[in-house]
């Protein structure tokens, strides 16, 4: 399939990797044509290593490169594409004119994306006379690393462009989640913030240090996370399944609640308490180095999880 | 070091493996002592699996079995310990009894702890003599596969007992998240708790599926969290550290918090949902055979986080 790119920022740079490897053509567009080079450089670095951990489909970095085109003019960047990705800056009035162009220029087979985290489609894709092609693929950035997307319709969006939307990033290998209604935080930044609200308030009410906390995640709770989910996880930590759980521990749970009905500011006091024992961990010079680790990391976890999966099952 | 076991059912005998493959003695008792010989049984049939996964710390079943032994007489069990471990019902009034005959048969140096998941350890310690020893230390079952493990104090533990207590567990392969006081849920708990409360609210509200959900984690959230835990994933997800990621993302957590104000009864109309989707996904006579795929999937996850600890770093 033919894909555009707009924005070639670091979330779009990493859907061109993405869309590539899967055999897509890509067309990388910038309002800033200058910002493009750049881009690509970051891509011609991160593809050998994506090939040395067996993560560019079995294609030789080469051959993803060379379905990359940068362009500088958007309606040829749009010219008979599929599916469209927009990367642009979370400033609602900025999408709200750039979708206006996206939707005058691609043409109607289109599905028009957004990556927004933090803007509902409704916000921006109202005005469109295409809306009903407009919804939101949010990733956890690298997707080339972190296969979960979430397509979020507005309330226009038609379930043609949601499965086309699910479809193609299936196409990709991504694992789509594919919401009923827009909501704010749409799923995983929700579950996310759950948990990090109550890590924040173990900490600001000190109870537990932030190295506690991670070593309770990637040491216990995710473990089972990491290749389960949390539902499957519950249907088998009780004899009778989810139901029995439910039953049984929901108790310690709704005795939890009560407390847990205040925010705390995570950028206020307790965040010279987290920033101090993060800095102790890891100097704030090295943050850099650490996120080379980390993407390390993550390629070696899922390869292991793609040989686990064959070995063992799914 | 010598080590007494208080009750032989999923979780005592958990500790049995967990504590023996450590090189320490376990004797197990249990206040039936007919229950003794399916314990064994469970473990002689365990310790196989651990070796092939090379998780018996390099001892051979045979050598790990002989460090097990079962106790019908509680003070014969106790004689000499170091560490005590009661892994009793759930319930306060038999916890209170059984630890005054710990506390009063156990040699002075021994820690006396107790693995509850849903009673503080102030509801069944105050009354005991030697109360400054007592604590909680509540795994995530089973211990063997699931490093993490909370030291919780009463109010009146001592902190030598909270050092002997992590030490010892830390001399176990385990992971102890040092508590400084008593919370309802403890920590892990709590976190758990907040994500699924929200999760089982999304299901509610219907914006997402409970396979949504799990695909959210599994192949999203879980995976950083899997190596690194929740703090440091935001402290990498921000050119400028955790300060950063606070100040540019909490907004959007900030606006979700008014929505999450009240509970949903996870038992309640939303289970119906839940429990059908988890049924069509995995037949409820199976729910034994999936224990059994997610053990070895956790056996593997364990090797694979070690490898890559050493090959790539911690």
């Amino acid at each position: 399939m033919k894909t555009a790119i707009i924005g070639s920022g670091f979330i779009g740079r990493a859907w061109a990797i993405t869309f590539a490897r899967a055999g897509h053509e890509v067309r990388l567009w910038d309002k800033n044509a200058d910002a493009l080079p750049k881009a690509l450089a970051f891509i011609d670095e991160m593809l050998p290593d994506l090939a040395d951990n067996d993560l560019l489909g079995g294609f030789a970095p080469a051959e993803v490169r060379a379905r990359i085109h940068l362009e500088a003019d958007l309606a040829a960047a749009l010219d008979d594409v599929d599916h469209v990705q927009e990367n642009a800056p979370e400033q609602v009035e900025l999408k709200r004119a750039l979708f206006a162009d996206l939707d005058r220029l691609a043409p109607a087979k289109a599905v028009l994306a957004s990556s927004t985290s933090a803007i509902l489609p409704s916000a921006f894709m109202e005005h469109l006379p295409g809306r009903q092609r407009g919804l939101v693929c949010h990733p956890i950035n690298p997707p080339y690393l972190v296969p979960a997307v979430e397509v979020c319709p507005s309330p226009w969006t038609s379930q043609e462009a949601m499965g086309k939307a699910a479809d193609f990033m299936r196409s990709c290998g991504q694992s789509p989640l594919v919401m009923k209604r827009e909501i704010d935080g749409f799923i995983m930044n929700r579950l996310q913030g759950a948990l990090l609200e109550e890590a924040f308030r173990l900490v600001a009410d000190d109870i537990a240090s932030v190295e506690d906390i991670d070593v309770g995640l990637r040491d216990g709770l995710a473990l089972r996370w990491s290749f389960m989910g949390p539902f499957e996880t519950i249907d088998l930590n009780a004899p009778g399944g989810v139901r029995d759980y439910a039953e049984r521990y929901q108790g310690i749970y709704a005795n939890i609640f009560p407390s847990v009905q205040h925010r705390v500011d995570w950028a206020g006091p307790v965040m010279e308490r987290v920033e101090a024992e993060r800095s102790a961990l890891l100097p704030r010079d090295k943050l850099g180095e650490r996120q080379m680790w980390r993407d390390r990391r993550l390629m070696a976890l899922l390869a292991h999880k793609r040989k686990a999966a064959k070995d063992i099952g799914k």
